[in-house]
């Protein structure tokens, strides 16, 4: 029986573009490390403490600072995820309002719960109808929000969003500071932006207090590891540090750790001549997928995302897959995306180009019999009871699986969320709508993978109203 | 200038021989992995997703509860740290009690902070006045704190030790179980336990509720890995799980999952045959230290731990690594620890037994003009505000920082511990004693790493009373 690392192994030796995260791309000229075994230690001497630095791994810090412009920055080893826990506990204290965009990732409202807060939410404007994509957070709605709302303490937005939208952080930050609250921004998306004058400006260089990048997403290091940049002296540092030591264990992997000084490295010393080429392949790239007839090249603030919207997601997805060996980040209901980075090779595109010009001649065919689906416009949601209180009673027995059909008009226990991109429809303690339901069950049927539900594992197309549960306050 | 990546190759160059975690102890015989660039993946087709495990993932999960003997285990990729901090949040609401042995990990403190929990301390007995090493803790002495105590709703226990020492978890589960809390067991050092006779009882099978084990400590596995088991009926599953999905990222790295999937394929496959071959080692080189005249064996419930009673555990540490390229695991003031694997080599031991020979000799000469330290003797804590409370007045302006030599009678705001073994001293909103004064300054007097003071820069030990400062409740 082959394992996890003989399935990873097989699938380098598959020929699969990866047109997805991470950044490393399998580029081995460009990222080499050995035998992680090999090189894996704890901290011993002469290797620092990750929780207590003043060696290599704070030299580290100093370096990433300096690279990426921030005041300070502290890396992570579990993820973004662990820096936006940290950013927005270290921001607040427990019971506070803050304002959210309602795009955010799940951490966020994991954040929320673990410090009982209550958000106040901002709805980007959804710049594409169809395909459903959010944009831009407009600065006037954050303002409003702060003319209604008493001492908020913080504001969190997604900037870029997964689809490579970005807001005016600038604008944001000065209402933001305005009103004496802390903008912290997740950038999880956007740790390239610093790098190239095609990329926005980043959040770090635009006022924003806390903001947390994700360099496994689009820079050549390994998955899991991210940063956390302090940038302004607003910001209760010490505080948002003791969260950071909290959400991080103890045993950090040197394996990861190296991967982000390494990072640090390839971009310092060579950073300008691989960027230079990546966005003269990348510009190159989406001139060739714009004269597509059928495949629509989404424009997007960050150009170093594809976003291509399609008849159906998930079947362009795994076409795309299976006949051409083009992995895809991910598929959502009409439109898929395309991570491409510094590490991508001519081949790669050369091949995605080639799968792409072949679809496009055959989507009306391929693509023709599939229903049709209606996009559900995002309908402000009614929050009926807090996060916390919903999220706790869901342990307590206060709560019952309802069929989704029957749901309607009820109260959400817990997040149901399409995954990727991992942002919420529905948040816990929130009225559960006819369009959630639609758009779930749009969702189920085409395949996307939904979390949150209870699934009845002989669940077919043909009964998902019947099979698929939702959890309720009683 | 050479990166983190650089120095751990140069490391592994050095010829040093770990006697230090991770277990995998750079042994390519039994662990190997190819360049982790090559097969670094994120969620895709094919591979799962970690927070909603259906297929590879799952399997994994399931692999190793049969390999572990649990009812159910979850994967960690951030360390035992976050698997401690799901297993108290999930079996506990905010503010409750809960029984805490005292040299429990810092992690269990911050759990203790972030649900606000009010902890009732179980002191472990002293095996070693000298050494200053904790024992078992006394099942009396937790019946006891129920019984002067109503509604506690969870005990935790470090069974083993760092030091490799082993409490009754069978008698103590009787007693927990009887007064309907929940037991959970930090094993972090102990997921080796079950693959051999010649060591303890693993807690998941002496009816503790939640057990967490670091794999990367003593098994082939890379550092940051570990598991959470739950062992029982009694918890709250699916809470714990809801707080092991918000304490973990949303990009777990695929490196760190496949290398506990590895680890499991290796026991499975090759463990009888590997341990046997250990153990049959094992014995042989503690039977040869034992017959050494100044350099003390500890007897230690674990005998994978070498706990060496020496004359300044900092100064053996230093001389065992510089002269003989011995690598340690650690140093307290009178002790050193080395920790053995499955995946030591013969050479491994015959050269640390050669070092340590050489050094038995010269342990009077080399070590005989530094003064004796006293061991401080454990007193029990005194507890003037919550932990909560006293890091939160951290970040208010509520503090300040107080000469060390000053702060006697004080309340620290702020852990300090020794790291490693990452044991807080003292715990935030505790009074400072005269004796824990004088352990501080002993560990900084010899060069043990103490966390949680302000210390000056240009501190020597000449001014240690002047320089080194405590922040303590105003």
């Amino acid at each position: 029986m082959s394992d996890m690392l003989d399935r990873l192994e097989q699938l380098k030796n598959d020929d699969i573009v990866p047109m997805h995260m991470p950044g490393a791309k399998r580029n081995m000229n460009i990222c080499s490390m050995q035998n992680p075994y090999g090189i894996d230690i704890t901290e011993i001497d002469g290797f620092d403490n990750f929780h207590n630095p003043t060696g290599i791994i704070k030299c580290g810090f100093e370096r990433a600072a300096k690279l990426f412009g921030a005041k300070e920055s502290l890396f992570l080893i579990n993820g973004s995820s662990a820096g936006i826990l940290s950013a927005i506990c270290g921001a607040t204290n427990r019971g506070d309002k803050i304002i959210v965009a309602r795009n955010v990732h799940c951490s966020v409202i994991h954040a929320i719960y673990l410090n009982e807060l209550r958000p106040l939410y901002v709805y980007p404007k959804v710049i594409d109808a169809y395909c459903g994509i959010y944009g831009a957070v407009n600065p006037d709605d954050v303002q409003k929000l702060f003319i209604s709302n008493e001492k908020v303490s913080a504001v969190v937005i997604t900037s870029p969003t997964y689809e490579g939208m970005v807001s005016d952080i600038k604008k944001i930050s000065d209402i933001v500071h305005k009103h004496g609250a802390v903008l912290i921004v997740d950038e999880a998306h956007g740790a390239h932006f610093h790098f190239h004058k095609e990329f926005p400006i980043s959040a770090v260089c635009c006022g924003a207090d806390l903001v947390i990048q994700s360099i496994h997403k689009t820079l050549p290091a390994l998955t899991q590891t991210a940063l956390l940049h302090i940038c302004s002296d607003i910001v209760n540092a010490e505080k948002v540090k003791m969260y950071w030591n909290i959400y991080q264990t103890t045993s950090p992997s040197y394996i990861l750790m190296a991967s982000i000084d390494r990072c640090i490295t390839i971009i310092e010393q060579d950073g300008k001549r691989l960027y230079a080429q990546y966005i003269y392949r990348l510009l190159n790239l989406r001139n060739e997928i714009k004269k597509l007839h059928y495949i629509k090249l989404i424009d997007t603030d960050d150009i170093s995302k594809i976003v291509l919207c399609v008849k159906n997601g998930k079947v362009f997805y795994n076409v795309i897959k299976d006949i051409y060996h083009i992995q895809l980040e991910m598929a959502s209901l009409h439109y898929v995306i395309a991570m491409t980075s510094v590490c991508d090779t001519d081949e790669y595109y050369n091949r995605f180009l080639y799968a792409l010009k072949n679809l496009d001649k055959k989507e009306m065919e391929i693509l023709n019999h599939l229903k049709m689906i209606e996009n559900i416009d995002i309908v402000k949601a009614k929050t009926c009871i807090t996060i916390y209180d919903a999220l706790n009673k869901s342990f307590s027995g206060k709560c019952e699986l309802v069929k989704l059909k029957n749901s309607i008009g009820r109260v959400a226990c817990k997040s149901v969320c399409f995954y990727p991109p991992g942002i919420n429809l529905i948040n816990p303690g929130e009225l559960i709508t006819e369009n959630l339901v639609k758009k779930i069950q749009d969702g189920l049927i085409n395949g996307l993978e939904v979390i949150g539900l209870e699934i009845n594992n002989s669940v077919n197309k043909m009964n998902l109203y019947d099979e698929v549960h939702i959890l309720c306050l009683k």
